[in-house]
This record gives structure tokens, sequence and C-alpha cells, in this order.
């Protein structure tokens, strides 16, 4: 089993810890220090190693961080964290601060109203975070000072980094090989007149290498930093015991591996321009960089473009893995409806959903922890059950169920909302709009030249209608055996990122009320030219191939509010889903499929 | 008649004063010189005096600038003016420049490899234009200097600015006292901690001060500047021959008259901070503020969202004026539909409609020249019928009929697009498809702190299912007797502001195959906050009023390509204009209303 069910938080701790930090800090006459949930990898996923902020604080959220200063500390925690935090820490000595409603600087300004001097990590921020919190408390006396982690000073029994085996990702699942990427980018860094490129991110780093890693849970991605010239020779830093014999001669003599203590010193001795990516590099890389006056330029990571648009072979190979995946999701449907109400509970259906995408025989992990929210839980957009808030399905819910797999061939996410035995026509009538946004998206084409911003009303327009509406993007970007949140694709208000061809993208609105239900539904799509139609302008437009063949719930359809079209979209989906999954399946959910792909 | 169907525009001139100008410019020592065709006030309309563009180059398009280097000009034009320009400009001596495609910076470097000095009129470029232009030259040699205006230097017989009479517009239009508007202004300024802001944008003078002027046709406003202190107190830049004794009397002891020639000096003796615009304020406000040492911050003019948002009494009113404006148009409709194919020209449509709007004895001037495009003219976006192009309406046309008056009471932009005897499926396809993403943005609700950005999508989706779109916003904001383009609200990609109760907005959708046809459908719609309805989120949302009630031609309609939803739309808004119009229509316009709003 991937999942835990645990929740490991404990605040008796915190305090204690807190003591310690504080007492380093007041020997290095510092008025604090700040304690992201980032490593320097700026992920979702953080090893042990580097949970820094929930060895302090006790609060075990994916997103935060905890300025500690000597009288106060706040926890930075999202709105998605209210409740948790309090639960997680002792808010005896932590004051959870509402953010981003409360910025960093206005709450620094706030509690050192004479000014002091606030440290961090240099490693664990990037240059844009720095220098935007630099504008913030600029005419304040607070200074902001780079030195070495604090916390890692007090903790003494700290987890060593993570050093997980690497491995080869196959060509015929790149459909580049690296010496060819290497190259691509290499002549853009001459294009751009550049030496050399710094790339921090490990899915970077794992798709321009076509490697992947084990350090952290869902993410198949190793921790090291790499330098690429502009001769498409690499430098890896990177612990050697995580390279076996073959990840080695897959790699060549074009790229070289170095211990992750050699990267400050080679960065020093590079000659520039360099181009590092403010938005994700270590503030330390600039500062390496400056101290030896390399001459740098801010610039993307040149592999998050080439990332972000996959080549028809990964297209291929991820259409397969959502085969794969969808047939684990009916056979899963099908236990479901076959379970009464009031007897399962929401761990049962995270347990025996891992346990269909196993079967397959192809799952190398879950995407990321599975979101199994029954009635009130799925208004909590980011649910993750735990043995504490395990609830029972009751006769009347909804259950929203988020999930996906990581397979060689491509990494999935899902949403269904299902009904646990009759829901009531308030659920059904939301429920139909979230589909018509859905469906809007699916069957949009959409000229070349915008961006996620530029369509995402189309998703929301049959919520918005009825005074509806839900606080999160409509998607997000998503990987090939990567990451399942991948930049800088998304269909959101915040994205001005054009789409493109080979982009995968989430499609999920959802609607929530809270202390009452949630429900999303949720497909990746891709991003392709658009076919020529009869009377079309002569203008390039895209339009969005569905990856996820999985049938929506029609029990919770209501028809009559579908217009033709919309109808006849559920009615070739789910026709497609017969026809694709059928061959996979097992008799009782053969049956179970056919039923649920009726026409409306 | 206030349009006039000549073309001024003369290319025999130009070479002439080319040349005259190449020779002042030579004495000075200076490589060339900007000559844009904008006034020191930013409008859209410029008095014969500043009509410099035109008067060097014969181009007379609304939009556009000639850099005249002493060996090239260009004369930069959007996409709407590559033929015009063509026509206009004698292209043995004037290079028309694709623009914004080629940049000037660009331009100016390959003109200029050695570098040079290009001058500029600093009362005619705003802030943020030259910091533009000077952002994209850097690292050339190519210095910019502002300079006295080289055109005024050469152009002997340029006619007097203009000096049309003001009057005042009385508190019952306009809903709140200049007295009320001075001091909320003023406390805005006392909060960010400002002594005075400059103000240079007529509507916005007109707006503070509830006056209106004549300087210019379409837009009744008066050339001037004003500085507005944080107690309220305010002094107006402008010609004393404009005001009469009831102006006078209407502006009060609070409002000091000068003349503009001392609004320079005006300038250098305020203390600051001083706000000022620099998208709209001429780069020479800040120059003398500098030349003076007068603090200077960049803010917005304090005018425009007020104005843009208006209250109470401004809706009340204009949905008056549009009362009066829809019942001309009910005749105009009339007339039209009794004129058989091949006999009326588009001078006879724009002259006959012009005529409806003056029979209502309540025009002031139209709000813009009227577009009146039959077959192939419609689909020049901005076409302006003269008498070299005047086209008669033949059999099987569509004519687009963009038109709008200017009232006391309110200030109205409609478009419709008519049938010419029978149209074909093509045609009526295509005008469904614009109507139903005009029904989608008037029957929108949206949450609240969307921009018109956020909603743009909405107008286009059905163009875009059938692979079409158009190449202009979906709706600008309009004033109240003021500007018919008026800023900062837009329903458009570029518009980045959010919407607000009492923006007023054209909806305006279209579709144009080049050679071929023309469609458009404008109605102006207001903002309003949205009725609570059941079921509805706890969030604030917005919806839009419609402010136009003139039928649209259900000849052009493919009911069957309607949901019910927007098929209902149809017919209530069909209802509705046939309640509030005819009471007011002649015995053959009510009978012809009548057949026009029958349901679908």
């Amino acid at each position: 089993m991937f999942q835990s069910f645990e929740e490991n938080a404990n605040p008796s701790q915190g305090p204690a810890r807190l003591a310690a930090l504080r007492q380093v800090l007041a020997q290095d006459g510092l008025s604090g220090f700040l304690v992201p949930r980032a490593d320097m990898y700026q992920g979702e996923y953080v090893a042990p190693h580097d949970d820094r902020l929930a060895w302090l604080t006790g609060f075990s959220g994916s997103a935060g961080f905890c300025a500690a200063l000597l009288r106060e500390a706040g926890v930075f925690i999202d709105g998605r964290y209210r409740t948790q935090v309090k639960a997680q820490v002792d808010t005896d000595h932590f004051t959870p601060v509402p953010w981003p409603e409360t910025e960093l600087q206005d709450w620094l300004r706030g509690c050192l109203p004479q000014g002091g001097v606030v440290g961090f990590d240099p490693w664990l921020h990037c240059a844009d975070e720095i220098e935007k919190l630099e504008q913030g408390l600029k005419g304040s006396a607070i200074e902001l000072r780079p030195v070495a982690n604090r916390i890692d000073a007090i903790w003494a029994d700290q987890p060593d980094p993570p050093c997980g085996k690497m491995s080869v990702y196959p060509d015929d699942m790149a459909g580049e090989t690296h010496v060819e990427k290497r190259a691509r980018l290499a002549a853009i860094l001459r294009q751009d007149g550049q030496k050399a490129t710094v790339i921090t991110l490990p899915d970077s780093i794992a798709w321009l290498l076509n490697i992947r890693g084990s350090d952290i849970p869902r993410n198949p991605v190793a921790h090291g930093f790499a330098i690429l010239h502009d001769t498409g020779h690499l430098t890896l830093f990177i612990d050697a015991d995580k390279l076996d014999d073959a990840v080695r001669a897959h790699l060549g003599s074009e790229v070289t591996q170095r211990p992750p203590a050699a990267f400050a010193a080679a960065l020093r001795s590079l000659t520039g321009p360099v181009r590092v990516d403010k938005t994700s590099a270590p503030l330390q890389v600039a500062r390496e960089l400056e101290a030896a006056n390399v001459p740098l330029v801010w610039g993307a990571d040149p592999c998050i473009l080439p990332k972000a648009c996959k080549n028809p072979t990964e297209i291929a190979n991820t259409k397969a893995a959502h085969l794969t995946d969808a047939a684990a999701m009916c056979e899963f449907l099908c236990w479901f409806d076959a379970q009464p109400p009031g007897r399962i509970s929401e761990i049962d259906v995270v347990t025996k959903l891992e346990g269909c995408r196993r079967a397959t025989n192809a799952l190398r992990d879950i995407s990321f922890d599975t979101i199994a929210g029954t009635g009130p839980n799925g208004a909590v957009i980011h649910y993750r059950v735990t043995q504490d808030t395990n609830a029972v399905l009751q006769e009347g819910q909804l259950i929203v169920v988020d999930s996906g797999g990581q397979y060689l061939n491509g990494t999935t996410d899902i949403t269904r909302t299902l009904p646990v035995g009759d829901v009531g026509d308030e659920e059904k009538s939301c429920f139909t709009r979230v589909l018509q946004g859905m469906i809007g998206i699916s069957r949009l084409r959409f000229p070349n030249g915008l961006a996620g911003r530029d369509i995402d009303a189309v998703a929301r327009m049959p919520l918005w209608l009825a005074g509806q509406d839900f606080n999160h993007g409509t998607g997000h970007g998503v990987g090939v055996y990567l990451c399942v949140h991948e930049g800088p694709q998304r269909i959101s208000r915040a994205s001005h990122v054009a789409l493109k061809p080979g982009m995968i993208l989430s499609n999920e609105p959802g609607y929530y009320r809270e202390d009452g239900f949630g429900i999303r539904i949720e497909n990746l799509i891709v991003v392709r030219s658009a076919a020529d139609l009869d009377g079309a302008d002569d203008r390039p437009m895209l339009a969005f191939d569905t990856l996820t063949w999985v049938p929506i719930d029609r029990r919770l359809i209501l028809p009559e509010m579908l217009s033709t079209a919309e109808r006849d979209w559920i009615d070739r989906y789910h026709a497609a889903c017969r026809d694709k999954i059928s061959p996979r399946l097992s008799d009782a959910a053969r049956l179970w499929l056919h039923q649920a792909t009726a026409p409306l």
C-alpha cells in the first residue's frame, strides 16, 4: 500500500524545538529565521530530511512556512489548512497566520517595529521570492540575511537526505534521446548567447536525461542539480550511490556525475553568461555566481516548455497508460456500486482503489494521495483521509474520489463523484452544471496563442449562471511518468502561458458546498491542432483530445439541463469508454460498464 | 448633417511638406521628428489645428504616426488602415509600416544604424509612451530629444486651436454636483498624501466639473488642463472665451479659470507630491515638475474610475436616452425594410439614419461617424463610407450599420446587421453564432472581481466551435453624454480592470469574411450586482442590464441553432422592445416593430 492513513503530526514537541531554535538565534544575533515547507528543489513533496516545517511546528500540510522570531512564531497557511493547522500545532506557542491574506512582510513589520535581522537559508528560497520580500520590507529597519540553516543546527536526529536508486527511462517511452534533448537545448543557449544554464528542478533533469528517481514519494524524480553547457555537455551533481551501471552507461560520456558538495565550486568556476531561473533556482546559485563575478542572466529553465509539450511518442504512451488506469477505475467503480450505503468507509474506498490499480501489475506508485471525501468531507478541496477523519459512506451522500497512478508510460489523474444510494435533486443539478463546464472545455476549439486564462470562463459559465463557482483553477499541467502537477500550462485565471500542442492538462471543474457536499469531475486532456472545418476561418486553432475513458455517473446527470450538443458529447464519450475499456475488464466489470455507458 | 462623406486626404501635398520639414530638421541637427496622430489630450478626435499627421502625410485615419527621418519617412498604421494608407499617401515619399508588427524602435534602429537624434514634441506624447520607446532604443546610439513642434514651425496656415463654447451639464443629469465630486477626489488625494493632481483628459475634466464642450466633433468635451488640489480647489487652464456667464456661475469660486499659457508656470509653482497619470498626461507635465523639483507620483487620473462607475441618476438618464435612440432606430429600420434591393446606397442609409435621430429633436451630435458597409464593405471593421467607396445595397448582401447618438441624457452605440433581400444560409449560420455570443454576455452572471478578459471567451465560444473568431474586442466602455469610447472598462483579452457596478459597456461580437460579408450585433449593457438566486453561493456576483431596445433581425436567425435559454432570451428581449418602444413610434414603424418582434 503506497498511501498511509496515519497523521504523524504531534503538537507536543513543537514548543521545546522552538525554544532550542530561539536559543541558537539569540546566540547568533538574529531576530528570527524563516522555515519554509520547500526544500532546495521547490517541489510539492519533501523527503523526511527536508521536512523542517513539520519537525519544528507539527504542521504537515503541503504548503506554508513558519517565521520564527524570538517572541512570536507565525505559521503561515492558506485557506485549505485553516482547520488542520489548529489540530497540528500548539497554538500557545505558534500563531496560525492566514496567508496570503496576511503577507509575510506586513507581519514582520508588525512584529519587529524596531527592525531586526531575519535569517533565511539561501538554498531553500528562490531569488524571486527573496526579491519580492525585500521589496515588501523596503523602508523598514528589517534586514534579511542569508545564513546557514538553523533548523539543521538543532535537529539532532535529522534523517539523511534520500538516496533512492535512479533508473533509465527508455527511449521508446521518451521519444527523444537525451543526446538529442541536450543538443536541442544547447542550441537555444548558443542562440541566446549563454554559455551554460543551471537546472535545479528534479523533473527538468529527469526529462532532460531520460532518467527517473526514487527520492520522494509520488514523483519519480531524483534530487540533484545540473549544469548544462552550450556544448551539450552536462554535469550532474548527485550522490553517486543513486546511479547503477545501467544509468551510468545510459548517461554516457557527455554527462559527468559529481557529488552534490562540488556544485557550489562548479558554479564559481563557470564563465558566463549563465542562465538561471529566478522562479525555481535557489538564491544561493545566484550568490555563488555573483561572488565569482560570473555574469548571470535571468531566464526560464529551458526544459520547462519542451517538457510541457509532449512529443507524439509520449502522447501515445500516455494514452495507453490511461487505458490501463481506466480499466482499474472501472473495476473499482463496479465494486463500489455493489456496496450498500452505511457499510464502507473512505479508507476502504482508498484501499480498494489502490488495490485495483496495483492489480494492473503496471503501477509504479500512485501519482498523489487519493482524495476520497464523502458528504461534507467532499467539500474540503484537498481532503486526505486519516484514521481520525475516516467517515462511513451514508445514504444520500456524494463522494468525491480524486486519484491517479504513476505508470512507466504515463501519469494519470482522474476525479469521479459518485452517489451513495439515492441523492437529492439539488446535488444532481449542481453535478450537471459541473459536467456542462467540463464538457465545455472538452469540446472547445480556440485560436492559437490563447492562455489558460482566456478559456477558464468556459468551465465556469454554467455554474455562474446559477450564482455558483469553485475556488480552484480549472486545470493543471501533468507530466509523463513525472509530476502530476507540472508547469507552466494551466487552465486558470492565474495563467498567462499560451497553450501549445502536446501540453497535457487536467479539466476538473467542481462545486463545493461547505458542510454539505462536494462535486468534481476530472479528465485529462491534451492540446492538439484543431482539424479543418467547413466554413472555418483561415486561422490556426487548437482543440483538446481526451485521455481519460471512465464513465461519468449517469445517475447524477439531469439530462433535461443539457443541450443537444452536451448530451451528444456524453453519449459519444460513454460509447468510447465502452469500446476502449470493455476488452480489459473482468466479466462483472464489463457488465457494469455496459450499464454505466448506456445512452442518456 | 453631422457626418460628411468627403475624403479630404490628398497625397499630392505630402512630398513638399516633408521636404520643408527635413530642411528644418537639418538646420536643427535632428535626424528625425515624430508626428503622432494624437493631440495633447490623447483623444480619438483631433481639431484641425492638431491634425498634423494628415497635413504632413495625407493619411486621415484615427490612429497612427509618422517617423519622418532625413531620408526615410515611415507612416505607421495598424491592420485597419493597410488599404486606406496606400490611397492617401504618396508612397514614393512615405513608406507605410505595418504596426504594431514593426515597432518604432526596431524601425529606427534599422534606419539609423549609426545613431542620431530624433526629436519629439513632449506635449504630444505621454510619459509611458516615451519611457517604453527609450527602453526599446537602449544600447543603440539613437537619442530621443524633446523639442518644440517642428510641424507647427512649417505649417503656415495652421488653423487656430478650437474655441468652442462650453455648457453646464445639469446636476439632475450628473447626479452629483461638481462640489461633491471635487470633495470626493480631494479626500482620495489627502488619503494618498498627495497635494494635487494634474488632469489632462478632457472627458475627465468634463465629468469632474459637470460641464460639456464643443471643441471637437462627436465628443462633447472642451480642450483644457486642470490642477485639482487636495483642498478640492481646482484651476482650469482653458481659453476664457469658451466660458459664458452661466458656466462661470456654475463653476463658482472654488474653480479658477486661467489661460492655457499659464499652465506650465502653475505646474512649476506647485508643492508636491503631485499625482500624474503616466498613460495620459503629456510628458511635458512631468518635465515641468521635475525642472522645478516638485515631487511627482505616478498614479491613475483619479476621475477615471468614478467616471466609469455611473451613478443611479446617470444610469436612469442613459436608459431614457436609449429609448429615444431606439425609437429613431426603429423608424430607420422600418424605412430600410421598405427599400428594394439595388436601389439605395450606403450614404443613403447613413443619411436616413441621421435624419431619424435628428427627428427626435434631442440629438446633440452623432456619437461617431456611422459605419454602414454592405457586402464586402461590411467586412472592413472600421469602414467609413465616402463618395468614392459608396456602394449600392444589392440583393443577397448583409449590411452592417454601427451608429450612435449624443443626447443630453446619454450616449448610445448600436450595431444591427440587416439583410438586403434574401441572404444565404452561410450568412445566417454565422449571424446566429454571433448572436449566441452576444446573448451569452447579455445573460451572464459572474463573480465580483473579474476583468473583461475573464469573460471575453463567452462572446466567442459559439464562433470558436465553428473554427471562427473576430479580430476586435468584445466591448468597450461608454460615457454619459461623453466619449463613446471610454476607459478603463472593456471586454477584451487586453483588459485587466475589474468590472464594477455602473460601468457601461458595449457587447458587440462580430464575424468578418474578407471580400465577402460582415456581421456585428451590438447592444450597450451596464454592470449591476446580480440578484440572489435560490441555491446560489454566498459570494457577490455581477450581471448586466441591457440598455439597447431595438429588434435583432429575425430573418437572419436560424432558431434550430439556439438553445432553449437563448431562444427565450431573444423572445423576451423582443417583447421588451415592443413594450418599451411601441408608444414612441409612427403608425408605420409600430406595425413594423410588431412584426419584427414576433416570437421566433
